[in-house]
């Protein structure tokens, strides 16, 4: 019960699985006997990224209470996206660059929240400010990362520091990022193997918004067809859902990842609220988002404003 | 309504002063149109500070809804603590050093806290990460901060950084950290122009423990009695404060700051709770708290704990 495990949220993407991976090596470096856990299931475009470098996905663990004393968040702080029993151990230090939300703490601690596109640019200061050396496969799992959060450079979220931290960490991975990027976005797009039931799970995230209890999820495609095609199917999941979790609101969101927009699915008591939040209409039950890539600076903002 | 004001907490301290003055004066280097302001009425502690390096204290400011559309806190993030209209202004940056509750953005925004003993200490790292060089009387103030908030170096909350940025600043600020330092505390400690109303809203901050609405309050005094020997006005102060306020508990605590104990009165329904969480009774209406020096560290943390 001695170490400090480090995790990123529930249902994790590349930053969340990679940040824990490489941030628990980092705190290891300074002599901390840290260890890298997971609290679901790696996606394909992860599992692509892992494999490329050379990584083993963490171990999985479901409650946390039941493994550690002490723990580190990675990529996350909101409770709900956070582990089981998460209020029942001691939280030392978070790295993240989301909205801070339902997150406390009985002591102070280390939280560094950064307005950048990804945990890894942030971590990749962190290694700097030590004069820690990133070896080559941790870096590739870096730039991994940053380019699933950006959508390769291409998202609203993504800032200048992320550029830059990209540039650096595919001369030390030794990747062409552009190419290497494409490849591994659409790894995670490939949604062939899974069934509606996953889609709507493997990316999605809980939100308070004011009284509202809500469901963001999304999901990147290549076709969106692929996915809203099967219309009657989703509706019927969404609502079950909703119905299921006491829910006010599930907002499903498919990503066109070449075309950078997106189109969404509402269902609960403020969908039509949540569709006009973006000044748009639900028409044959989609809400066209154009320019629309980003959950955490274009989706949860607005839904956080209008429903507040 | 185009700049950005910096503050820190209610019923200012040392540090929350000093603070927001210095970081509004570092983010002006960094070309930011920064306003340090104050949300109370400043302390004898800084008021003899602020002389002995030249300042005078910022503008006074009740609703920061009126003032500005963004801002900047030092010192604090609880909201309870912070200006009226917090909600409603956009908040871009965080430097903290004390625990995180009842905080929440609706968008990313850079959210620095450090488990050290004062902001001063984790603003004096910015400094230097920037490559701004500190002027002798900003390190004044730097300095006043962190043996304000550590009592010279004494406190439990005191590390290692704390004590290293103390003498880099005393060494810019060209003053003999121990011998000011002590007079400082002095003045701080000098209460013969309060009355009790204004000793028990000095320094007071109010808490969520769990369900209880708290206030804990605390005042420095070179001879306690000043304060705890008139025991009846004061316990009649406090229920008073409890019943128009609605708490659950009032938390007084005196620090004897040349022998580093404290006393405290506790009042509300959870009074003996309070008691019982540091393994005390309350005799004589008082609670002795030997070895206790820090709210943030000692006190806050045992309050959560027993009284979630």
């Amino acid at each position: 019960m001695s170490n400090v495990l480090v995790f990123g949220h529930k249902n994790p993407d590349t930053d969340t699985i990679t940040s824990a991976i490489v941030y628990a090596y980092l705190k290891q470096q300074l002599g901390v006997d840290a260890e890298a856990v997971r609290l679901g299931e790696v996606n394909n475009e992860t599992k692509f990224a892992l494999e490329k470098f050379g990584f083993e996905a963490p171990r999985f663990i479901s409650n946390v209470k039941e493994e550690a004393e002490r723990v580190i968040l990675v990529d996350h702080n909101e409770f709900q996206q956070s582990a089981d029993g998460i209020e029942e151990v001691q939280i030392v230090e978070v790295i993240d660059h989301h909205r801070i939300a339902n997150f406390q703490t009985a002591d102070p601690l280390y939280f560094r929240a950064e307005p950048v596109g990804c945990t890894a640019t942030i971590l990749n200061k962190i290694f700097k400010e030590n004069s820690i050396d990133i070896p080559a496969n941790m870096a590739g799992l870096m730039l991994s990362a940053i380019i699933s959060d950006t959508l390769l450079f291409k998202s609203p979220t993504c800032t200048e520091q992320d550029i830059q931290a990209g540039k650096e960490l595919a001369a030390i991975a030794g990747v062409d990022a552009a190419e290497y990027g494409l490849a591994m976005l659409k790894a995670g797009a490939d949604l062939s193997d899974k069934s509606l039931e996953d889609l709507l799970s493997l990316d999605a995230k809980g939100f308070e918004f004011g009284e509202y209890k809500a469901v963001v999820a999304q999901v990147n495609a290549v076709d969106i067809e692929d996915v809203l095609g099967r219309h009657e199917e989703l509706t019927n999941l969404l609502n079950k859902n909703v119905a299921d979790n006491g829910l006010d609101l599930f907002f499903f969101v498919v990503t066109d990842i070449l075309n950078n927009d997106s189109t969404a699915v509402a269902v609960g008591r403020v969908a039509e609220a949540a569709a006009k939040a973006f000044g748009a209409e639900i028409v044959n039950g989609r809400i066209s988002l154009p320019g629309v890539v980003s959950r955490k600076k274009q989706i949860v903002p607005v839904l956080t404003e209008s429903l507040k």
